[in-house]
């Protein structure tokens, strides 16, 4: 029996953690509706789906509704096609690493498998959480040799994780991180601290001088050559395998990341000043991820891209206030401020 | 007496212009809080007022307000430094009719002086409208000659106004539309169907497939030279002189060209879904300002900007839902996506 390839190995492995999360969001709120699985095609080649939670709407004055979520996307892709050559100069400029060529005729062969996801939950205490874990190729044109095996020009992993909270809960940063920090170490030290350092730089609003959450990890380009940001005498995953093992770890470490957190906090009271915050600090989420996030931008300029699933990424309500008073030093609000101006090590 | 410099003469426009818009939103709902008045410098060169209306945010439970506004801002500003050279290239591929130098070093002097407008009502039958007057100079380096009138490398006006419906009302289209082409014609009959159509295409979010609102005008490069929207034999205002008046039409068009929409829409009953519509219209508001509009990406690019200014633009709450079910054909929602689909001649 010959070996499974990695693109199968990868949409194995995001498909059962999909369900996993998923499943995990359920039973911690079983009162709650379901997640909303909706499959999709895609006319250029692949499929996905996208799990997501929300209440209904409700249009009368009836009072809010209490589940612990508030709006959740988890998705799933598992793509192929062209990448037109503007695209592969794109990926050269960011992926300086990938050995890509400088100008293919008619574009190049590519896959891509990840899973994406993003959760605000309704109490403002609970964080919003963030990650992405991806796996791309780019293969040779075949030429319409349909059984031949495309030959890899480029492959890498990236992916991560990152925490968003309204109110800063040190204790919830400290697990964050060191759940992340035990998962990657198992894979070489190098890595935590590359990672978290590159999750605090990438997660960055610049013009509102400040990071979008309290960090995380952060990483790309990943495979078997030079790394910008790893040094390279140092002992770290490099072959596919390796990679792919660490991918899972870090997966696998999703659940015990998160779920913790947010099960001590979704019931604790809250006032409406601290949903206000809440709503505005969703706005600057808004702001992060429909200005700043490449990943964004790239899909929305993607020709037959699925907007709704890009987008699901948004919290539900998002609040802009001129010139708000929150956020004061000397306040709760003004805590949070000064980890988001000011980034820390939590581990 | 010296005849006044342009800059001067549309600087004394526009403070004017903001005190009357302000002035008539004011006296529509006297019993609402007047406008915050915002003086601010630019440490880099230059000042401007943003006058801006919201109401005190409510931290308990108590009912909804009930002002006619939710939120605006109309921002003038008169600024004054040097372009850097990135900013310079910029501005030579989006005026291609201009004469700029190729590559200035050290920059050119600019002056800019505008005013910039979004109003948020409260009622969902009440439109959104933006508006916007400008005046752009770029001068040769006076070399530290202080009293040295510069000489004008480029300069040019730009503008325009907009109409963002939640909900299609058609009388209320074609007012604004007539007040508008009344105003351009009284300066070339050729200006207003150009500028609807520029109007059309500028406020356009390519990832939805739809227009922004319902249309209006749009302008810019408006100089002596020629245009590449305007037919060159055409009768249409060239001059300095000739252009401004242009602009004062069209700025004195802007009370009579909304006003009355919003006082006879202020008041009308509304459901709790047609509210939920407003929220997600407003969200795609966002979407364009974010993502699309290249004014907000320059503004919140552009090193010492104000950014509570620029993103004064975005309303106090936006919603986003999933593969929402409003807008579906043979809704009320649904008639106004099909003319944001397929814009329309509305005069």
């Amino acid at each position: 029996m010959p070996a499974k390839s990695m693109r199968q190995q990868v949409e194995e492995y995001v498909l059962a953690l999909q369900d996993e999360i998923v499943s995990s969001f359920e039973a911690l709120d079983p009162n709650a509706p379901s997640f909303k699985r909706d499959f999709w095609t895609r006319a250029q080649g692949g499929s996905g789906q996208s799990c997501v939670f929300a209440l209904p709407a409700s249009d009368d004055d009836a009072p809010a509704p209490q589940s612990i979520l508030e709006k959740a996307g988890v998705n799933i892709s598992l793509v192929h096609g062209t990448l037109p050559p503007a695209a592969i100069k794109q990926m050269r400029a960011d992926h300086t690493s990938m050995p890509l060529p400088e100008n293919p005729q008619g574009g190049l062969p590519f896959f891509a498998a990840g899973l994406s996801l993003v959760v605000h939950p309704r109490n403002p205490n609970a964080p919003t959480i963030h990650a992405n874990y991806r796996y791309f190729e780019i293969t040779e044109p075949t030429n319409g040799e349909p059984d031949a095996e495309p030959k890899l020009l480029a492959w890498w992993f990236g992916g991560g994780s990152d925490l968003t909270p309204s109110y800063l809960i040190e204790e919830d940063a400290v697990h964050f991180h060191s759940t992340l920090k035990t998962a990657c170490d198992a894979h070489g030290t190098v890595l935590f601290p590359a990672f978290k350092k590159w999750c605090d730089e990438y997660f960055y609003i610049p013009h509102r001088a400040e990071c979008r959450g309290v960090g995380g990890i952060f990483f790309d380009d990943l495979n078997e050559g030079p790394h910008l940001r790893l040094a390279d005498a140092e002992k770290r995953p490099r072959t596919p395998d390796e990679i792919f093992a660490l991918m899972k770890t870090l997966g696998n470490a999703f659940v015990p990341s998160y779920l913790p957190i947010l099960s001590r906090r979704h019931a604790m009271p809250y006032t409406p000043l601290q949903r206000r915050w809440q709503l505005i600090r969703r706005g600057r989420y808004v702001e992060f991820n429909l200005v700043v996030d490449r990943g964004t931008k790239f899909g929305l300029m993607t020709p037959g891209a699925r907007i709704e699933s890009i987008l699901m990424s948004l919290p539900e309500t998002a609040r802009w206030e001129y010139m708000t008073e929150l956020g004061a030093e000397g306040t709760e609000e003004g805590k949070l401020m000064q980890v988001l101006k000011t980034p820390k090590e939590w581990v």
